[in-house]
């Protein structure tokens, strides 16, 4: 699309599809017609293996400074994010997603079975850029494992993670009522945040 | 130690005090006078997260490089392992210590709970240096997962590691078998073998 003017353009880079989907809408909602997101995912981004998701975000976010341009954009933008379960002391954590994939919703239910104590939380780290420096925006949200998933909206962990205050999971619940409360979008918003008023102050 | 003319002098690369002693006692029982090893547990390394050890033991060995002046060892030496569950689509695999810490055997064997295929392998890469070169040797052994642990000798997941043709894990069978067939001792042997005739060959 072409550039309006007065947008702060942002270039995402991750290879989630539903997570570029739900930074996108998060910006969208939150403030209107003020980005413009380009994704990317194809730009390799260096993962290191770290239990500190602000670390791991930074590193990657710098790995992939090396490979572009970063003058076509305001903001370069990479985000990592995990469910962290009290119990399991933080399992599955930075591995949220390779954990997933291997043993799945079951085998994290398998791991909580007889455990009262069920308390979890997501966290995401969104590093950025601001003009030659990179920061970190973190966000958390928590709530308790379900005994068995539920719902069919969402992505990674939702049908199994109901927050604080609610009585159905992140799948149940839906992007809507998700994308106000999620890790991800308080972290994105700080991030946002950052991002208008240092440029305006430009 | 005052370095004897005739032996390699290896500077390996771990904070593991475990894997450290066993590459030490491997390296002296297969290749007796042959190395002269040097531990260093300082060196922050980049690990990097992958499935594929291989390349996670090239990258911090080459991570490692950049902080060393080499040319003080023969050869340079980091090792990577884990252990991939068949039934568990690999898990723990490269994250293997990650997952011991937080979830523990117990969480392993509840995961396994019900399984009837407890087939898993051991594997290790080991990255090393000779001159300006960085090379991996691999090794590998499968088995399969014990019910319950038993044994107190080794460590990991030793305790519930069965290899192929023994009755007892690990853990029970002891440092001196283990140090004969492990995944560990099949990928310094080749690491060994390749810098004594590659240095023979100078």
């Amino acid at each position: 699309m072409a550039h309006r003017p007065g947008r702060l353009r942002i270039l995402l880079v991750t290879g989630n599809r539903n997570k570029a989907r739900e930074i996108e809408e998060i910006l969208a909602e939150s403030f209107p017609g003020a980005f413009e997101v380009e994704i990317s995912g194809d730009i390799e981004k260096l993962e290191i293996q770290s239990e500190d998701l602000a670390e791991i975000a930074l590193i990657a976010l710098r790995s992939v400074l090396k490979k572009i341009d970063r003058g076509k954009w305001d903001s370069v933008v990479v985000e990592d994010s995990g469910l962290f379960i009290e119990a399991l002391k933080g399992f599955p954590g930075p591995y949220s997603s390779y954990v997933l994939r291997k043993i799945g919703l079951e085998g994290i239910l398998k791991l909580m079975e007889g455990e009262s104590n069920r308390r979890a939380c997501y966290r995401a780290a969104v590093a950025y850029t601001i003009d030659n420096e990179t920061r970190v925006a973190e966000g958390e949200v928590c709530g308790v494992i379900a005994e068995k998933p539920r719902g069919s909206r969402g992505f990674g962990y939702d049908p199994i993670f109901i927050p604080e205050g609610y009585g159905e999971t992140f799948a149940q619940l839906g992007e809507g009522l998700k994308n106000r409360i999620s890790h991800r979008a308080i972290a994105i918003r700080k991030a946002a945040q950052d991002l208008l008023s240092s440029i305006k102050r430009q």
